[in-house]
């Protein structure tokens, strides 16, 4: 681990730098200023999510990670280590261009651990510029150390799916809780479902490994099977995130906001399909409303439903599923490869 | 121009049912619905925006325009016609999305000859997502559509290389205009070159050009002297639009806010070079302040030191040296594509 660190911040220096002298953009005194203060606080947070045990999960597997696995125990050159590690760069830029987006289109009170580090519409408009400039830097960087290989327009073409999907699901979150849109009836498991799927799974699981493959020389087409298993595990984990967010994260007590916001989460789609007629009143009335009475109210709901047990259960099935799925799979590596990822992913405490 | 707008009509039409057909993204209901009008809506204002003479300018000047030019007069075939077209929808999106991004980052009073559309944080949300919705269709479009000719990485390296440079320069333009950094002494025309530069030029003026030159087989690398035109094209038009935003437009009569919001813009930079110490002293006591008392006195330094005469004699000698560079260029068509382009845009009084 230590190796890898000082092997990513090498690279992340590398890529830095790389901004600063790109012919493309003559930076002027202050922006140069602001853009490595950017750039800065997006590696500090992602240093210490790596480390940090309640840390976002997919900050500790990195495309290196992956590649590893996918290299079964070879060593891996120099150039090998900096390509993953200047993939691994993007997704980071990517992720922080979505949480900062997130940031504008959810306001949710906290983030992490950390409050929002926004609370006025000016330090809205300084998170889409960062975002939009952590962004940018992708294209110029794969195109700098990957034009020449086989799977350069391959990377370019995950990239942007995976962005384009991202953003997709970012807007079905943000329509369906618009307060004159506001419909409880809508909600189903498989609107659910739908809204997860892009919205989590794509950037977080799917893209470390998808890079990885392709570094391995493998086309992404052959290896649909993978996709749809990290698909599944990242409905899983932000089925988790939303339940230790109603319930309390079991490391620091706190609890998000789902209730208050109307969010179409995993716990309010079991609970329409759970609730008698009554139940489904008292749900009706309280949901998405800002007082602490209604919350609460909708909180004794989900424990008369017994949605702690509901977890469990759906906890356990989903593992033995995916377990299943793969060792369906037909590379050693790769099923060496998600079983491990699984395994930070399943009954997570923190 | 009926062909054309009947043509453009087409393939609008087409791209935006590619996206709603498209297998990487399932639409949810009311996401088709919202995204069918952030498409029509963005269409409706491209239409009027052609066809008005006070529209914005670099509206009126298509792909498919350049493209004929580069052809010389020869027939366009049907499959010429759609890619000029479709390169067109990106390059609306393209702009759409910097426009979007300018209205958050940037609050102006009024954007063209409308009021800006939002007026509250959460259309800013909504302003955000709609920028990040037009504008990651482009690399889908790119790719149905591209992938097959040889000039597709290089078209995706333009959009990319436009992207990234354009943002860069909003990000300049956002951090000189931070309350807590307001410093007139800092304000040159080297800053403003730098400004501009990147900030209009690229994506209004190059942006439409280099496209029909990929599409004519030719090499981006081979036609540098076709960018500087270009982007010295574009610099003029800003400086023409910041001095009817002073002056007041010819048509509407409006003026804007550049001197309340403490923008580095030309007049205030002619302004700065041209003072005695008196007048500036006039000028730091007054430049960024929302006071009318302020902002006209600021109006009356820029008559006091005949900014209009100023303006008049720049705007000759920029045409004269702009005719000469034009002139320069080997190829008869581009020549003539720049002196119709230039012809749009010299005195422009709507």
């Amino acid at each position: 681990m230590r190796d890898f660190r000082s092997k990513f911040l090498d690279v992340f220096q590398v890529l830095k730098s790389e901004l600063f002298d790109d012919p493309a953009f003559e930076l002027i005194d202050f922006s140069r200023q602001w853009v490595d203060n950017t750039f800065t606080l997006e590696l500090k947070n992602y240093i210490e999510d790596h480390q940090n045990p309640g840390g976002t999960l997919n900050r500790r597997f990195s495309v290196l990670d992956c590649y590893k696995f996918l290299k079964e125990g070879k060593e891996l050159t120099d150039d090998e280590l900096f390509l993953a590690s200047a993939l691994q760069c993007c997704i980071n830029w990517l992720q922080a261009f979505f949480l900062e987006l997130d940031d504008i289109l959810d306001k949710p009170h906290t983030r992490q651990d950390q409050d929002c580090w926004f609370k006025d519409p000016k330090v809205c408009m300084f998170a889409a510029n960062n975002g939009v400039i952590l962004r940018q830097r992708i294209p110029r960087v794969l195109r700098k150390h990957f034009r020449d290989k086989k799977y350069y327009v391959d990377l370019l073409h995950l990239f942007d799916q995976v962005e384009f999907q991202t953003a997709g699901g970012q807007m079905n979150n943000l329509l369906i809780t618009l307060e004159d849109e506001k419909d409880l009836s809508k909600y189903s498991s498989d609107l659910y479902g739908r809204i997860v799927h892009y919205k989590t799974a794509n950037y977080s699981f799917y893209l470390p490994v998808a890079c990885a493959l392709l570094m391995s020389g493998e086309k992404l087409e052959d290896h649909l099977d993978t996709k749809s298993i990290l698909m599944d595990m990242g409905k899983y984990l932000q089925v988790q995130i939303e339940y230790h967010d109603c319930f309390g994260d079991p490391q620091s007590g706190k609890t998000g906001t789902d209730i208050e916001d109307f969010k179409c989460s995993w716990l309010v789609v079991k609970a329409l399909e759970l609730c008698n007629d009554e139940q489904k009143k008292v749900l009706y009335e309280n949901y998405g409303k800002q007082d602490p009475v209604c919350v609460a109210t909708v909180k004794q709901l989900y424990n008369e439903l017994n949605l702690q047990g509901v977890f469990a259960e759906y906890e356990c099935q989903n593992y033995e599923s995916l377990i299943i799925s793969i060792e369906a799979c037909p590379s050693a590596a790769v099923q060496v490869l998600l079983k491990s990822l699984l395994a930070e992913v399943y009954k997570r405490q923190n």
